[in-house]
């Protein structure tokens, strides 16, 4: 899979030349998919059990998956999914929203470094600092320069992630105009979905060609190889699903994490225990 | 549920009068409990999701469910159980382990302010601080006039916490000692779990009444009526996470949270939203 979905680094990045109702790689529709996925979970969280497992021996290996798109691509549903594969106490989630007073105060990493994840754990992010470059950029919230400091900031910030361990997994759900239509329409339809629609949403849609832009930009600019992004077509939630899973679990074979030895008298203590 | 296996405030608690394999009020065997956990889920989760959407109105209540038990008592196990019934981006769960230096320079409960739920979310606390009045008891950690301040200093932290809207769940996972027993030799003769075993858990084994009083006492001068202790017999797993499920459902359920009206006109923005 990550061959198929990562993004051209260094290249010029079109969003427009992958479909975001497509189904690279995945299976045939969505039974076989909802199947094929269920299928990954127990490698997966069997591989997050030996890296948790490592982690209480020294191994400082951890994972962080960040979840960008724009508004209804699916990012807490995500979240949801991926740690239902998990376990969640190995599972370190956070969603940013807007930066509150003190976070506004620090530099736009500090909220971030705070929320990263420690050895042996998987990370989530609903959102992240890419927010820095996105929707300040599409609605002038820095200068350019600062813009472009950020950029390699961010590139900076990561390539020090990978070098302490931590096994870096961007993710950009990738979902159509048409498609964010039917879903904000799905909550404004639904009364029980009313707290979820915020009418700011339909401003930030009204830009979509800037956030458009805004994402190309990041994508192709904070693609290093020690931490590349993946386009994930995310019009149908199961290939969303499937691929993400899919992705991590690629991920953590390669890390290939091992349970620690002992470190201490097995017979003897089997032997003190049956005593007591 | 809850008069079943609420502990008696006040009163001199026995735990030995409570059986450690019973299952009080539950179904009759593994497999109907099973299937019974299995049917609480969908209710248990579209109550916490309207947890969640009135705290986006303003609504201050959140639940707190507190962990405590004996090694090997499910604690971990509990945990992945109950965030798998939720939707875990609006659980925050935290583990408690013997406190840092930093956490030490500070009074007790300030690491466990720091990892309290904000309003809509499911707090989950894997120890507590009844830590500070169980191995700080059996342990000799602090004075016992010291002990006698904190039984109190717990009992004002956790009204105030109610008094702000968190409806504590305090849980003791009751477990035999035979049972503890069988679970230690479980991890011993499985390598893949030698991780999970630590030749101090075998020390602590060794002051089990020393351990089991401080529980009685925590549990008998902790037990206020904003914040009762539940005691859980917990040797069968079955029967601990139907009887967790069911205690939550029932908190929930009382708490009976609703969906907020929409603060938007919601056809205005239907109109608008089919105008992009």
């Amino acid at each position: 899979m990550r061959p198929l979905l990562r993004a051209p680094a260094g290249e010029r990045l079109d969003l427009g030349a992958f479909d975001p109702a497509s189904t690279p790689g995945g299976p045939a529709g969505k039974a076989e998919g909802i199947a094929a996925t269920a299928q990954l979970a127990a490698p997966l969280a069997a591989l997050q059990e030996r890296l948790y497992a490592a982690s209480t021996a020294g191994d400082r290996r951890r994972v962080l998956l960040v979840l960008q798109g724009m508004d209804t691509s699916g990012k807490g549903g995500t979240v949801k999914h991926v740690v239902g594969l998990f376990n969640p106490a190995g599972c370190r989630i956070r969603s940013f929203k807007a930066p509150t007073p003190e976070e506004h105060a620090h530099p736009f990493l500090w909220r971030i470094r705070k929320a990263l994840p420690v050895p042996g754990e998987i990370g989530i992010f609903d959102r992240s600092h890419y927010e820095d470059v996105l929707i300040a950029r599409v609605r002038e919230l820095v200068s350019r320069s600062q813009l472009n400091r950020r950029y390699a900031q961010i590139n900076r910030f990561e390539q020090s992630l990978a070098d302490d361990g931590v096994t870096l997994v961007k993710v950009f759900l990738h979902i159509s105009h048409e498609e964010q239509r039917e879903r904000l329409l799905e909550r404004l339809d639904n009364p029980d979905k009313h707290w979820k629609f915020n009418t700011g949403d339909i401003d930030e849609r009204a830009l979509w060609p800037e956030y458009r832009h805004a994402y190309e930009l990041a994508l192709q600019r904070c693609s290093i190889d020690a931490a590349p992004w993946y386009v994930v077509p995310a019009d149908r939630k199961w290939y969303r699903n499937w691929a993400i899973t899919k992705l991590l679990l690629e991920h953590l074979e390669e890390l290939d994490p091992r349970y620690p030895e002992a470190a201490f008298d097995v017979e003897e203590s089997r032997a003190r225990l049956l005593q007591t």
